[in-house]
C-alpha cells in the first residue's frame, strides 16, 4: 500500500513553521506497514491544494490531507475538496449543537463563525475530533483508494489519526516491503562511524541520521528472509560499534540513561554552565524521571559556581572557568550539595562569543563524579550556540551512560 | 519568480527525521521574494528523484534540491541528476586533493569512498561547501530556470546557500507579489486572539500560527499600497491585543526578555522543579545571556526546595509542592541565594502521572519577586509532558515579560 502526504499551510512555505505534521504521520503510516511515496506541502488556497491532488489522485492508495479545517477565513481546505470532488458543503446540525454545548459548559458563546467547521462535503464521512472542534474527512472510493482530511494542529490530527485512520487502515490489511531497524548511538561522529562499518555499508542498506552528539544508524533489508537478515545485520554491527549503542528506533539517550539508574538504585545531580539548562531538560523529559533525579544548578556566574556549587576561589582563577578542575569541582559540588549518588557537571564555552585562542568557543569540559571516583572529559565542538549546547549535553549524558554501562 | 523545493531522504518518508531544511530553505526564499510554490519529498532512490523532477521541470524559476550528496552508498542524488539530465559525472582532481589535505591536516587518512563526493556531472557548476565536503551543484538553463542541488546536513546546505546561492538569486533580481508581517504573541491561546480579531480576519488576511503558550498572528496583503496597508493593519491590532505582542517575524520570547532585563540593568534567578530546566535553557538560547543571567536550581526533589531554596517545610507540608506558597518561596529562594533583582519559579504537575483531583496533571504555579514585590500565577494546561514543560515556560517568561514592560 502507498501513500501520499499533502500538508497545507502558507506558514509552511514561508518557512515559518517546521512541518512535524508530515514526519509524524510518516512514521505512524510506516509502522502500519504503508509506504509513503511523497510529501507534498502546498499554500492555503483552494487552487493550491486542487493542484496537489490533480498529482496524487487516482494514482494512491491513500492520501492524507492535514491543515486549513479551522474556523479562521483563512481554512479553505473542506471547500477545496468539495470542490474537488464536485461536493455540495452541508450543516452537521448535530455537530453544531455540540460545539456550543462545548462553549455553554466553559460559560461562553460560541462565535458564529464556528459553525463552519461543522460543513461536510456530501458523500464524506465524518471523522470525530477527540481534541478538538473541527472533524476529520474521509471520502472512499473502491477503485481509487482512500482520502482522509485532518487538521492540521498537531494535537487534533493525532487523536483523529489514532481514533479513526488507523483503525480503517488496519482493516484493509496493508502490508511492507522492505523492513528497517534503527540503531541509535551517541559518542562518535557520522564519519568515525561511516569508516568503522565501511565495508558493510557496500553490502548491505546502511544510513546514517546525524543530529548533535547522535547518529542514527537505520539499516534496511527486503524480500523473504528480511526479518532474519537484519538481526544478523545488527549483530555484526553491533560487534564493532556496540559501546555506542544505546537503543532502538525511538529510543531516547535520556530513557536509556534513565533506565540504567534506576537498575542500578542510584540518583543524579547535574551542575550546568554552559549547556544552562540543556542537560536537566532532557532528563526531565522522561516521565517518572522524579524517581532518580534529584536536581541540579544552573551556575552561569562565576561567583555562583562558588556559592552554589563549591568551587575554589583560586581554581577559577589559576585555571578558569572552562577547565579540568573547575568541571570536577562543580561534579563534586552538585553531588555533594544535592545528596546524589552521581553528579554530572558541564562548563564550556557555547559561542558565539566568550572564545580565546587557548579555549575557542566550542571548548567543552564535563565532569562525572561517583562513589568510585571522579573523572573528566574534553570536547571540541564547532560554533553554534545552540549546537553547542545540544551536543555537549548529549556527549554529558552519554558520559553517565558509558560509565555506568562498563561498571 | 517561482521555486520548488526537493528534500530527498527516506528517514523523511519513514518520519525519522523531521524535515527542517524545508522550512529553513522556504524561509530564506522567502525573504528574497521568491514565492515557494510546493515543498515535495521522495526517498533516496534514483527513480524518486526522477519522479519529483519530472513534476517541476522545466516549470519553474528556481529548483533547490536538498539531500543524498554524501559519502555514504544511500546517497544517490549526484547520479539521479546527471541521469535526469543524460551527463555523465567527472572527477575533479582538485577538489580530491583539497579532501585529502584536510584529513591530512586531522593526522587522518581519507577513506577512498571520500572521492565520491567530488564527482561532478558535466556541464554543471560546482558550489564550494564552506562547512562541509561535498560541494553544491548548479544547473542553469536559460528557458527552464535554475537547479540547486546542496547536501541535506542543515549547516552545509546553509553554508551554499548564503556564499552562493543567495548572490546569484540575487542577480536575477527577484521581486515578491504579497509581503506579510507576523507579530508574536504570548499568554493568551489562538482562539481569545481569534475572537478578539474576529472582525479584521472578516476584512484582512490574517493566520493565526500557535505553539504552547505562544501564538504567531501573521498579517498578508498585496497590491501596490501592500506596504502601507500593512502598517495600519498593524496598528489596528497592537490596539487591541498589544500587550500579548513581545516582538516581530522571528523575534523570541526569551530575546525580547533578555533587552528588557538589559534596558533594567536587572538580573535574573530561575528556581524550576516542573519544567526541569526548560525555562533557563531557553534563557540561555541567547547569546550574550550571561550578562543579565545569574543562574538558577532545578529543585526536582522536595528536600532540594528545602536545602537548596529555603522552602519551609511547614509550606511544603501544609499546601504541597505545587501551591502558591511554595511558588513564593521558591522565587524569594533563588532571588536571595543567587543574589537577582529578579526571582522566578515554575512548581507544577507535568505529568503524565502525579495528577490529583484538586491538582490534576497540567496544574502549574508560577512564582515572581523583584524589589517592588512578589506576584504568583496560576496556570492549567493539558495532559502532554513536553507540551506542558514548554507552555509553562513560555508563560512564565512571559510574565517577567509582562512586569518588566508595565511599570
Amino acid at each position: 500500500m502507498n501513500a501520499t502526504i499533502i500538508t497545507v499551510g502558507e506558514e509552511l512555505l514561508i518557512g515559518q513553521v517546521v512541518d512535524t505534521n508530515a514526519a509524524w504521520l510518516s512514521n505512524r503510516l510506516y509502522w502500519l506497514g504503508i509506504c509513503v511515496r511523497n510529501v507534498i506541502t502546498v499554500g492555503d488556497k483552494e487552487e493550491d491544494i486542487h493542484r496537489a491532488l490533480k498529482q496524487v489522485w487516482p494514482a494512491n492508495d491513500l492520501t492524507v490531507i492535514t491543515g486549513g479545517l479551522g474556523p479562521t477565513p483563512d481554512d479553505r481546505t473542506r471547500e477545496a475538496v468539495a470542490g474537488y470532488f464536485h461536493r455540495r458543503l452541508e450543516l452537521d446540525a448535530a455537530l453544531v449543537r455540540q460545539f456550543e454545548e462545548e462553549y455553554v459548559r466553559r460559560g461562553l458563546t460560541m462565535p458564529p463563525a464556528n459553525a463552519r467547521m461543522a460543513l461536510i462535503p456530501k458523500g464524506f464521512e465524518s471523522l470525530p475530533n477527540p481534541a478538538g472542534a473541527a472533524p476529520g474527512l474521509l471520502y472512499e472510493d473502491s477503485s481509487c483508494g482512500m482520502l482522509f482530511v485532518v487538521p492540521g494542529v498537531p494535537d487534533e490530527m493525532k487523536a483523529i489519526f489514532k481514533t479513526s485512520i488507523e483503525p480503517r487502515i488496519s482493516l484493509h490489511g496493508a502490508a511492507s516491503t522492505s523492513v528497517h531497524r534503527t540503531l541509535c548511538t551517541a559518542g562518535k561522529s557520522e564519519s568515525s562511524l561511516a569508516a568503522e562499518l565501511a565495508d558493510l555499508t557496500e553490502r548491505y542498506r546502511i544510513a546514517f541520521l546525524p543530529s548533535p552528539g547522535q547518529v542514527r544508524v537505520r539499516l534496511t533489508t527486503s524480500g523473504a528472509k528480511a526479518g532474519k537478515n537484519l538481526d544478523v545485520l545488527e549483530v555484526l554491527i553491533r560487534t564493532r560499534i556496540g559501546d555506542c549503542v544505546f537503543g532502538i528506533e525511538s529510543d531516547t539517550l535520556e530513557a536509556a540513561l534513565g533506565t540504567l539508574l534506576k537498575k542500578r538504585g542510584y540518583t543524579i545531580a547535574v551542575a550546568e554552565s554552559c549547556t544552562g539548562g540543556c542537560v536537566l531538560d532532557m532528563l526531565t523529559n522522561v516521565a517518572g524521571s522524579s524517581e532518580y533525579l534529584r536536581g541540579g544548578v544552573i551556575a552561569y556566574a562565576n561567583d555562583i559556581k562558588r556559592s552554589a556549587l563549591g568551587v575554589q576561589h583560586k581554581t577559577l582563577q589559576r585555571y578558569g572557568a572552562v577547565s579540568k578542575a573547575v568541571a570536577l569541582e562543580m561534579a563534586h559540588g552538585v553531588r555533594d550539595r544535592l545528596d546524589a549518588d552521581v553528579g554530572l557537571s558541564v562548563t564550556g564555552i557555547a559561542g558565539p562569543g566568550g572564545g580565546t585562542r587557548e579555549k575557542p568557543v566550542g571548548t567543552v569540559w564535563i565532569g562525572y563524579v561517583d562513589r568510585e571516583g571522579a573523572e573528566a572529559k574534553l570536547i571540541r565542538l564547532g560554533k553554534n550556540r545552540r549546537r553547542n549546547k545540544t551536543a555537549s549535553a548529549v556527549l554529558a549524558l552519554d558520559m553517565v551512560r558509558r560509565k555506568l554501562s562498563m561498571t
